[in-house]
């Protein structure tokens, strides 16, 4: 099997990153019968600058019509406002109907000096707040602001399908190698704030319970959990969750703050899924400090890149990566500066490369 | 001076806290020559199933007319939805145009293993999506949910002036003892998503901008932060944070985030403050789990009586309460089971009141 995959680099360390992303795909072992080839696309804020657009559509055709998958960098926000700019990531996720953020979190064995965190976050992804209807009108006491938050049954139940299916997924993956994991059950836990939008939230909240009450996902547990008392859990006892499904606000908002648990953004990966598409996108952003210098981790470009061949069935492929990745953490000699070591962004790749 | 302090417990262990916060105003020393006289008010869930409203008129016109300030316990969200309930605490904010929420988060010398984290959340009050203006129309793919995320100049201008008026506040309390705080220079770091929301957040960003460019505040520093990082920085670094100010929704989230900081939810008190009143508020809920067995930590009560005295123009009676409750926590021999201890809520509030 051959795999078309988009390369779009973005702006500051996404450059540095993606490239890294390429290699692995390329290294990975001629057993698997996987091949791969690349085109490189535009997307980004220098883009913008360049073009007048942050988001050309010869990328989004070209990954319409040629690719099976595709790696995204990091875009660069402008420090003051920029008329007519608007982020392409956003934009991207909404033209290909890429609906679930599907970011794990997760200690390796040996990371893990407190309790083993292995959670994943599927975070709604075309709408809510991200559907960017704002208007602005002038008023007696000066300019008001406004900006709809949209939930859709359709979306809350598709969004909450995936979960689902993910959470069957892991167990399944905990069944095959019994003891690697804290978790027994599979769980889903619900995040909204229905006590205050009782109808968009409380729409989701619904239509999730639903989703999750198929008899499909009668193994499944499901919980749920305020926003504001999810981000405090999370924090507390971060070993206690193991799928977390939100609307798109509050999905960011969480898998900034999971992050923040294991340690650093340059760990953790995502990947955009359609039907039939996936994107894999490091969670960290550009990184205007440390663009240029080779520093940064490539870890979770790496993870995305095994994320998007598990959303583009190729399982296996996916686990040589992890294991590879986790091995390279496990032995904590090879570190980027964001994990408290000094390799390079090449170093670090170059350990995991190697025992693939 | 006699002040008339409104005690709305509401739910669960509301009304095991609010006695202990009434208890600690009559024990204030006479030398403060503060008298205070108190009325009790109905509001939350219970009140809504009795009386078919979960705020009466009543509650809200005593506090008008005859109260300079007040003390609120939480409220129970009901757990499925249940038509015309709507939370009382956040209607109360809003007739009572208490236009701040204020939630210091910090931890004592003695309790501080990791770094001392000396924050504040300056939350807006009033508007964001709490507007609670909220539709839901019936599509050809089902239901569609939307709610008004509001965001005014106006709002977005006295809630950073008075962050502003807090940061140099805490800057004045520090330099009055110096060596207590890792800070050295007052910050105010603004919350926001602006590169999503480049018309809601965008203008809460400039209008704080603005708001903190005026003169009196020329000796703040002033930094941004996009609410996924602030997520993201809070547990990476929390000993860098000052004051943040935030939009209502962010605000809410981040409050809980930081109260994990610290180890309790029990610990963090708020102040709703508007011109001239002000309402204590622990920012812990209800905790149906643990209500009527006499365990709940009243700290986040006590540290609300002292917040709510201080906007009422008492901080030498706030100051009093704060250093009886740090030394409570920092000789940790009475610790509610929430602190890992087996105190009741009297014993914690009777060891604090001996320090007094
Ligand atoms: C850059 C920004 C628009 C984006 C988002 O909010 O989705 C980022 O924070 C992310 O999580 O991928
Ligand atoms: C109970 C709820 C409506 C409330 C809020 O969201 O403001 C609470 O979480 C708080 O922070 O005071």
């Amino acid at each position: 099997r051959t795999l078309r995959i988009g390369l779009i680099p973005g702006d500051g360390i996404g450059r540095e990153v993606i490239p890294a992303g390429r290699r692995i795909l390329e290294a990975l072992p001629s057993s698997l019968n996987l091949n791969f080839s690349f085109v490189n696309l535009d997307a980004g804020f220098e883009t913008f600058q360049k073009t007048g657009t942050a988001l050309p559509d010869k990328t989004v055709e070209t990954l319409k019509k040629e690719c099976d998958g595709a790696l995204f960098g990091a875009v660069s926000s402008p420090s003051t406002k920029v008329a007519g700019y608007s982020s392409p990531i956003v934009a991207l996720r909404k033209k290909l109907d890429l609906y679930a953020n599907v970011r794990p979190v997760k200690t390796t064995a040996g990371s893990s000096n407190g309790k083993p965190i292995d959670l994943v976050i599927v975070r709604e992804n075309t709408e809510d707040l991200y559907v960017k209807e704002e208007r602005t009108v002038e008023g007696p006491n000066g300019k008001v602001a406004e900006a709809i938050k949209r939930i859709s049954e359709r979306a809350s139940h598709r969004i909450s399908t995936i979960a689902g299916e993910i959470a069957l997924r892991r167990q399944g993956i905990r069944d095959a190698a019994p003891g690697t994991s804290s978790h027994s059950q599979p769980m889903v836990t619900i995040t909204h704030k229905s006590n205050v939008l009782s109808q968009t939230d409380g729409l989701f909240r619904e239509t999730a319970r639903a989703a999750l009450a198929a008899e499909k996902f009668s193994s499944i547990h499901v919980e749920e959990q305020i926003v504001d008392s999810m981000v405090y859990k999370l924090f507390r006892q971060p070993e206690y969750y193991d799928v977390i499904v939100a609307p798109n606000l509050y999905g960011d908002i969480l898998s900034d703050g999971a992050a923040a648990l294991v340690g650093s953004l340059g760990l953790v990966p995502s990947a955009n899924v359609g039907d039939g598409f996936a994107i894999g996108e490091p969670c960290h952003g550009s990184a205007p400090d440390i663009e240029g210098k080779g520093i940064a981790n490539p870890i979770a470009t790496l993870r995305s890149v095994a994320l998007m061949l598990e959303f583009l069935g190729e399982p296996n492929a996916a686990a040589k990566i992890y294991t590879a990745v986790d091995a390279n953490l496990d032995e904590a000699k090879f570190l980027s500066p964001d994990m408290g070591g000094n390799a390079t962004t090449q170093q670090v790749l170059d350990d995991v490369l190697k025992r693939l």
